[in-house]
């Protein structure tokens, strides 16, 4: 993959060919080739998530043996529809793709999602098969994402094209994998959070649309303000990179590059025939591109989310504020390791910070309070002084303060669990709002990470968690994970800093 | 730290006492010098966990001003005690802690807790206190745990002198970390998965015993069969190498080492006035001691807790299936990363698959079903054609087959909703147990990642999980935490083959 200062971005790459990204996502009318009558099946379990989806606009399922599936009127052909679909979602078998593809591109169909496996990712007659139908699509001015793919979504439009029946909410994170199953974890991961989706697009072996067209479409995309991006290969890396150090530039992107090892790289191929490519190489262009790199599914959605709910920071220096010692000194290494700085404090910070704190606290950075002193106005008030010190461009808060219940009266009524339960998720609420205030207060961001009060005879840890996003606030498990969060938003701050 | 090959442990290290900790962890009384009618205070709080905590024994406060604490006659001074305490915990401040020590030493005393905090952590005169609190205790025969500590629990015992409220069930797991409040977190994140623990030892300061003597005992000790550790430093980096050798031959020590960039190490100063050393030397003595280090507290408890349900495998080869490609080329690729060698399968092995796995599967290791196969025999059928394959040592599974429900009535009532949970988890009980009796077959650790299908309205993820670890099973969580614990498993296997 060559690195490049050229700004255009080519437009040979697309074959010539404009895209309607509208007709994916925002279709009025969509035709299924392939559905089925018979419930093990994709063809009617997709049919099925696009009724139950709530797809406001028309569904022609095609199936030549039926009349109803589901309670639809079935087509014999594509011919036979009163209308040219905005979308044709394909999931015949590879036997009869190239005739499928050519009843769409007949039709006027300008848009094409291909579910079905066995192609490229099978060997050369796969290859062969896939070349065939992307030249008769693109013959026709027809797009296609896939093959062997999940499908796509596009929540606000209650559009759920896809072989999972999850149907996320509508939010502002967009979700382009090229492993089906990698990219609904991740839905999954967001919605128990209580977090939205912007698009979900599994492309599958890129046949003809690759990475870089999505990514594009995602840049301008109004929804989605940040990019979460499993990747296992690219197809043209010259185009990939100017895109998406075309599209950081607005909005960042997140991504997991995997086929790091020998190993990685084999199952990679098998995957959807995907060439990894160098890692080195990799490590170059997200620099240069300002892509941030993560390493696992949950990095991936935790410093996506931060970027939702925090300001970029101007710079790496971090101020720590923890509950305890071991917390603070797992969460220094981590900044270190990961290349933040764990600022010293200069003698007025210490001095502001003994005029209030128990004459015991660490006066050093990690600010430790050392067990017993976690009270609502110290934590802030240690938040706030971190916050304005000038040496530091975000703060790490480790350890909330509890709720102040009474209590439990025995025997606990339901009523008894419902007040206690709303008021440990008006306490953390509270909190998180007091803290964005800061946040917004000094322009950086702080990044929470505690262990929560939720004892489950009255209140899930989950539902505080999603209580937390409701305030636009996330709270971290462990220590690590908020430096490795910091770390994702100070690496954006320096590209954009860079193109600035 | 010197790296030796003498197999001998130093006796003069412990000052030529001898401890007798079953005073501390099977203690039949206890006293506790500090106590306070105080609610705020950690006098009260303790004594308040003591006495929850079900301690059958004799408790004794101390406090000259009050007459009663929580219902508990209290005691003047410690020589009015009726009988001699097998184990003082110490939560008087600092300025009369050395007479505290001595009172002990008078009454006859040989084990003591010292909770409370403000010794060498804070500089100078703190080291000359705690140096002066330490020679009264081992002139007067009496051994010390702390200071700066949270406490200890030994919950087969009914003994929680400690300053958290947190009651965990008796179990295998040992906790002994220099950082209290990451022991608690420990134990905590062990209890949600409802597993227990063999005791919890915040070491603290380590002003007399340090963490090999911990380690030393635990590795005697019957009720553990697993250590884990949370550390920031050594003050006998020898002792520790010979001790943590030696245990290593008996059972898992699993281990955080903290301290490793400057960072790190400074806050590791401020919180216990621990000297980290070279990390790089720590790294061989790992590597020579049989030593799993890990670097946060999942890895700690996900690989601590596979221990318990695992073999220990005889090499670095696996064998992976999937249900979908994206979660095997994660695994892969971690699994190269950790030194694991994803094998390549054997045409014999895949002439087995092939006999009944759909033609569209990978025929690549890993073993990936490509979504929609998803059923049980399936899986146990592919687990067990790598568990047997004389080229692998352990397997991973990515993905289980989903509990198969009736179509949901409406509306749903408590009964229905019951009978479905119960239905949910004991199909996930009788997924883990058919896969352990593979395991146990083959004697090879089969390591399984996956999302569990846990709608809210009748069933919590927490549940499933804690129902999985009563058929004593784990299920992790991403593919690369369990990429992660096979490593572990492997890690301490190549050392039991190194000393055999």
């Amino acid at each position: 993959m060559s690195i490049t200062t050229d700004d255009t971005i080519s437009i040979e790459r697309t074959a010539g060919l404009m895209t309607d990204y509208n007709k994916f996502f925002q279709p009025s009318s969509i035709v299924l080739l392939g559905a089925s009558g018979d419930p093990r099946k994709w063809g009617w379990r997709i049919l099925r998530n696009i009724i139950s989806g709530g797809f406001s606009g028309n569904i022609y399922p095609i199936n030549p043996q039926r009349d109803e599936i589901l309670g639809r009127k079935v087509y014999k052909r594509v011919s036979d529809l009163p209308e040219t679909p905005d979308l044709a979602v394909i999931v015949v078998p590879t036997a009869g793709i190239v005739e499928a593809i050519q009843d769409c591109v007949d039709r006027g169909i300008k848009a094409g999602v291909v579910i079905t496996a066995g192609f490229a990712e099978i060997g050369e007659k796969g290859v062969a098969l896939q070349a065939e139908m992307v030249n008769v699509a693109r013959k026709g001015g027809m797009r296609l994402i896939g093959p062997n793919c999940l499908g796509i979504s596009s929540p606000s439009h209650r559009l759920f094209a896809q072989m999972p029946s999850v149907h996320p909410p509508s939010g502002s994170i967009a979700v382009v994998s090229q492993s089906g199953n990698v990219g609904a974890t991740i839905v999954r991961r967001a919605m128990t959070l209580n977090l939205g989706i912007s698009r979900l697009i599994s492309t599958g072996n890129e046949a003809d649309l690759h990475i870089e067209d999505f990514l594009e479409y995602l840049g301008r995309d109004e929804l989605t303000r940040v990019i979460l991006s499993y990747v296992e290969g690219f197809q043209d890396g010259r185009a990939f990179f100017e895109v998406a150090r075309d599209v950081s530039k607005r909005k960042p992107i997140v991504m997991i590059k995997v086929g790091e090892t020998e190993a990685g790289a084999s199952a990679a191929r098998s995957h959807t025939a995907a060439l990894s490519g160098s890692d080195r190489v990799f490590e170059g262009v997200c620099r240069q591109a300002g892509i941030i790199r993560v390493h696992n599914m949950r990095e991936l959605v935790n410093t996506g989310c931060a970027f939702l709910c925090n300001p970029v920071p101007k710079g790496r220096r971090v101020g720590i504020t923890t509950f305890g010692g071991g917390w603070g000194v797992l969460a220094a290494d981590a900044c270190a390791k990961l290349g933040l700085e764990v600022v010293k404090l200069d003698k007025a910070v210490i001095e502001e910070l003994d005029s209030f704190l128990p004459s015991w606290w660490s006066r050093n950075n990690p600010v430790d309070l050392v067990s017993g002193t976690l009270v609502e106005n110290n934590v802030n008030h240690i938040i706030e002084v971190l916050a304005k010190y000038n040496k530091t461009d975000g703060v790490i808060c480790l350890g909330l303060p509890f709720p102040a219940l009474e209590r439990a009266p025995k025997p606990l009524t339901d009523e008894d669990k419902l007040k206690r339960r709303q008021l440990v998720i008006a306490h953390y609420q509270n909190v998180f709002r007091k803290i964005k205030s800061i946040s917004e207060k000094y322009q950086k961001p702080i990044i929470v990470s505690a262990e929560l009060f939720a004892p489950r005879q009255y209140v899930e840890e989950q539902d505080i968690l999603s209580a937390i996003t409701e305030v636009n606030s996330m709270c971290y498990n462990l220590p690590d994970e908020a430096a490795m969060v910091m770390h994702g938003l100070a690496t954006y701050g320096e590209f954009l800093r860079k193109i600035s």
